[in-house]
């Protein structure tokens, strides 16, 4: 059963996002990847934040550049732990989706990592740290993981 | 009969934004002023969105501060012109919500102004100048506001 | 009959500015290119601005780098509303010209885009939502371009 | 049973940090406050993190200033998801914590709130969403929270 | 006869100018001090700068904050030096405003001070040295000023 | 007989500072080009700067990148008119070099232009202005070159 | 017996990292270079500070990038003077290390150098410095290096 | 005797370089505070840097703001170690200075601390850790600072 998705603003952003992939199959945690824009595509993002808790996903990871606006529109119609993953391509080159992602308001955080590539495997990293409070395996797996430098 | 609305994110927001009272007052544009936010009480931004034209609005002017992304959730959900002020209070005191406001996707613009009060005061003369495109007499009053030197 | 100017400071801006012409062209928009500066050829700029309205032009759409003052002299100069798109090219690649576009002095505003070619396509999409405001059909093609979802 | 620990560098970063303790107390997660430095008393901070998930901590919360190592430093040490809070007084007033606590290398993530006490009152938030996940009680509080306006 | 102009753009720049007054008057050099703005009163700064050198000017020093055009827009009208003093007031604290005096187009320089009182008094001090060159008492008045420390 | 001395921190600095060098041929203003360093050879820009009006100089162009410390150490030790140009390199890109040219103490002003080539253009430019305020065939020159759009 | 330890936080650091050792040879200051993370591999960074003194090292360079914690970590374990390089990388392409490496608390100095590989040089001229204090002959090998431009 | 200089460009900095004298008299280095400005008293700071040594100064300490470049000229006159202290007060509230203080060119190196006082009192401690490495008295008084907290 799916438990954490992958989300993002633009087919742009794949590449970048992808990167969270080989983490979450390295510790077998089942996942689902999905285009749609706070912007653009409204509708799509509200439909899902509403029903990811009904479908299985406990953690929801969502990437986007510029004014960076996708986790903030989840996070504002879900209450799963949503984790924010600022992509380059902004005038600041990152350093804006950062503060846009990073700065919610009181009561509606967003577990914000690093720019890019690494944000995007961090991400997945967190999101099996989370899983595996409650996963005696899962919580094997990451310690081995951690013992070997932390690295695939 | 109304035609602009002036929202912001928080009370907290209301002193600054309510500096584009006067000048609204000044060439007799009618408006409303609500508080909603898009983290929230993102159904009550929606709601209000997907309304306004109906209702008879023609220029929506959002404030927001930190991620700022009220004026964007109001584009995402209007056809409506958009005009964006960004508010001090983050981490780089309106510099970032600026960056949040007007680093909009490509076919979602939100015309953005300067952050704090300037903004919110300019964001109404934008108003104007838009609204008499098609109305002679505002246009009179908007030459004259300029003739004086473009102040109250 | 031209209802959008869009005007830039030198021939280098060209390519970036002209990302807009699509989208007007796409929305049957009339407009007309020219290429003028502030500093090298104030003359023609104010010249242009004083006569833009009799011209029949309807917004005026600026784009500049560095300094960036080509939106801000034609604003001085016209009541018309004045669109500007910032440039990359200083020492803070298109931030200093955001910076130099949207802070405006109080009573004369320009609608500031983001930097480079998405401002320019999304200064054409607020010039047509402008527009559309009193021509029901071009928001016939507006609201169609936005359930496709807002892009060509 | 304690289960989120907050943690911050100094005497004087406790105002701040405490912000979060309301949240905390309105959700009944039970906690512990404790002050080490990752850099005068490093020998303190190893210990607590290695012994902090079988002492029964879930989550770690840590806030720091300037170099804003002690996210990082518990981060290096536990295997437990660690958040983290920028804290300001540094060159950069905040922004500079915020980029020592998000940028960690990939494999090791800290979930990283925004700068102060906003950031502090998200941190508890975010804890609670995670402790959420196995836990249906916290789960409708959580849900009532947000039903309310995400606010105390 | 006066050699050197103090513009800037509002009166609230006034207290800030007029630093520069006690060195130009230490080296007795005349002046004259008014306010006109870019955006606001446009042809007052272009009649000015037109007519500067045949009033006797040598050197026109202008302050402006914020998008800090006014340097700019007198350059464009006139040949002779000048100096522009960046103000304190915009989002990024008077670097905005001199990134926007600084970053002229190649052939029409401004010559740069620092922000705020310490660029006004600079500007009178490099008017002087510039006035100095065929000026051999202004020089050795110079030289004293400097072999006592560069200070009144 | 001399006029201008353009002075760069190393052999790298060449290829931009030299672009003013044409700029200083066609207003037939004589020049000359030295390599020095204030940190590695402080003792020939002592020699230099305190040698130099005798030497027939009547405006130094400084380029410098990083700490940006010649056109300061030039000042210090000579009273002639000093035109700093900050280079690229630094962390910032140029924007470190601008804040360590341009913010001189009271008293020691530089005269600071924009980043790189365009800079150095610029500094050549008021060196003409500078040096036309008393030679009526230079200012013709000057007049001329602004009526061709201030161009080569 | 080796002096000058040159420590890193990762294989991809070696290329900057080594720019120091051409600078340590040619004073025949005997060094070490080592890999190893404050966040990865903490066990062996606390090992390394704590012995460096007794294994005769008198200096410790430290090179890392984004959070940057390595230098500090050293510090927290060491009394040994720590020399920190700032790596680019980050969203702030080294600014973002620089602040992570100089903002230390009190009582507890890293000696912070320029960001990259002429960090790294600085760094083995300042353990040369340093070393040179109670060395005559490393002195003299000093002051000739000074003498020749610093260089190479 | 003497082994610390303390130098600073004004009067005004004395209170911030002062906080460095508490951390001196605890582990009993002599020092000497001096004033001295590269700019407005160059030979002064020539004067002091070329006979430092001689004098038996052992750690040159500078602070400065702005261009900040003190601590660069004495190392530009001097092989001993400098120390370099940014102060807040330019238009970056001296991140400014920390970027003039730190990006040396290659070869000749300031240790760079943090703004204001914590740099400051870094600096003394630095100080003390290089004097402490042929001196045991004065490495037990660093381990016993250490051990209690780093703190006096």
């Amino acid at each position: 059963m799916k438990r954490v998705a992958i989300l993002m603003g633009s087919e742009s952003d794949r590449a970048v996002m992808e990167a969270a992939i080989p983490y979450l199959e390295h510790f077998q945690v089942p996942y689902e990847v999905h285009v749609m824009s706070a912007h653009r595509t409204p509708d799509r993002v509200i439909q899902f934040a509403t029903t990811a808790r009904d479908q299985g996903f406990r953690i929801l990871i969502a990437g986007a550049g510029m004014a960076a606006h996708l986790a903030g529109a989840l996070k504002a119609h879900s209450s799963l732990p949503v984790i924010g993953v600022p992509l380059p391509g902004g005038v600041a080159d990152g350093l804006d989706a950062l503060l846009s992602t990073v700065q919610m308001p009181k009561g509606v955080p967003v577990a914000t990592m690093s720019v890019g590539k690494a944000g995007a495997i961090n991400a997945a990293v967190l999101a099996v740290e989370i899983l595996s409070l409650e996963d005696d395996t899962l919580q094997e797996r990451l310690e081995d993981f951690r013992r070997k430098g932390a690295k695939l």
